[in-house]
């Protein structure tokens, strides 16, 4: 079994609103609270060789990129830490706070725990007059996204250049707010890759999503067909991926590509063929 | 290295603030949000014999309850569990929402990942026009308890009419909020017994607390010797500890007990003894 569908098998209990994006929203006073949680262990989600901070970086980076998605800003961050020795803490926490700090978010406390895998969950609040979702895209909008895709996977696959951004990513989150402000319809990170998070919105989202490989923004010095396989399929990249009315694109102040179109037809295509729902995925083996 | 120790050790890194509360709180708007994060595994936080359902009434309960110690409002929590079989998911998700129910707070999302032990990670948002810290005791002020203490250390030790109190913990959240509302001037639960908790408040208090043992509220049918114990040593009762002013006791809607006075020499004692800092302590034995 995957995450997805797991995670789909608790609609029934939670309902679909719980489900839907990387981030709970709670209307509250005037505006509204995002809430984001992600779990992170060691021999899953960090690379091997990285340091104890830049494991304590990427695990703030992973949870501010889920609320700058929503076009939120990143208020304060927990970290609650599975130690599997005590000493690693320290490291931990510097490089959390330091990525806190870049973003202007506080770190404002946690709890830990001995474990014998480090183990790393990472909660923060945000706060938009009105979040962004996964779900609102409408046809006719532009499929973009900021940045480059396929850097992290350039990294895994050998491409040494890339290795800071695979260990060291850098959420969105002047670009989320920007969009946001600027009118993005629908929105959320790419970590999984784009044929995933294409599919992800597929599920909240009426609409169907057609893009061009040839306009997608791979990392340079890979050759194009390989460097758009990363881009599709592959995961650790903190890009945004949006959809806007063409007449508000491009958004000022954000670097973006258009990729494609929403369309009315429910489905996920690259270059007129379906696009399969492949990329990363957490499983269960047993 | 026990945890107490490592937290004091980031006191340098991330300022006193973010290490002195059960809850991290951050004001906005006109008022406080607090945030918990709690993590909790297999082995060592869940007694042996726990169905899947009670397991996650307690990740929900023990986050609740810090929320409730700060004498706010649950109004959300996120549920990361690292999960050794996916077939958990259902039932442990089942068990928080029944408690998040129970106590006004909405289950809003979280994450999934699989793990060698179940892993579960809760964090609760909470708000309030004005937390109760641990801090803020006043000389001459009473310390008081609610409901009895020992009930679950007692399960512990065989005395198995207290079962359900071990394994279903039920926060204080009315209490707290009550509490609050009545003039309480420093607050905490009593998760990691009282002789603990008395000593967590004394780190971040001028002044000093004196109990008397015969006072404590323990359970009933266990000998008064061993039931005081329980009160003072043992872990896992979700009580709430507070300190008002005398003429603000009892408090309206609220079932505690004055266990003693706060005064002006630093130091916890019992019946006139200096009280040890024993009680519930994760400790890393390596």
């Amino acid at each position: 079994m995957d995450e997805r569908s797991l995670i789909r098998s608790l609609v029934p209990v939670l309902g679909a609103a719980a489900t839907a994006d990387d981030c709970a929203t709670i209307q509250h006073g005037g505006e509204w609270l995002v809430l984001s949680t992600d779990m992170l262990h060691e021999t899953t989600d960090f690379p091997a060789g990285m340091t104890d901070r830049e494991i304590g970086w990427m695990a703030a980076a992973v949870t501010i990129s889920d609320i700058a998605a929503m076009g939120a800003r990143p208020v304060a961050l927990l970290l609650a830490t599975g130690l599997d020795r005590p000493e690693r803490l320290a490291g931990i926490t510097a490089g959390a706070l330091e990525c806190c700090r870049a973003y202007g978010c506080d770190l404002a406390g946690g709890d830990t725990d001995a474990h014998t895998e480090l183990t790393i969950v990472s909660t923060g609040l945000g706060t938009a007059l009105r979040p962004v979702r996964r779900s609102g895209a409408g046809i006719g909008d532009l499929i973009c996204v900021t940045g480059y895709l396929g850097g992290a996977q350039a990294a895994l696959s050998g491409y040494d250049q890339f290795w800071e951004r695979l260990i060291a990513p850098e959420p969105r989150v002047a670009a989320g707010l920007a969009l946001n402000a600027g009118g993005a319809t629908a929105m959320m990170d790419v970590s999984d890759g784009l044929a995933m998070s294409l599919h992800d919105m597929l599920g909240v989202n009426d609409c169907g999503f057609t893009v061009e490989t040839v306009r997608l923004p791979i990392p340079d010095g890979v050759p194009a067909e390989e460097g758009r396989d990363f881009a599709l399929f592959g995961g650790g990249d903190f890009e945004l991926l949006f959809t806007v009315p063409p007449e508000r694109f491009p958004v000022a102040g954000v670097e973006a590509t258009a990729i494609g179109r929403v369309v009315a037809e429910h489905g996920v295509w690259a270059d007129g063929a379906s696009l399969p729902a492949r990329g990363y995925v957490h499983t269960w083996t047993k």
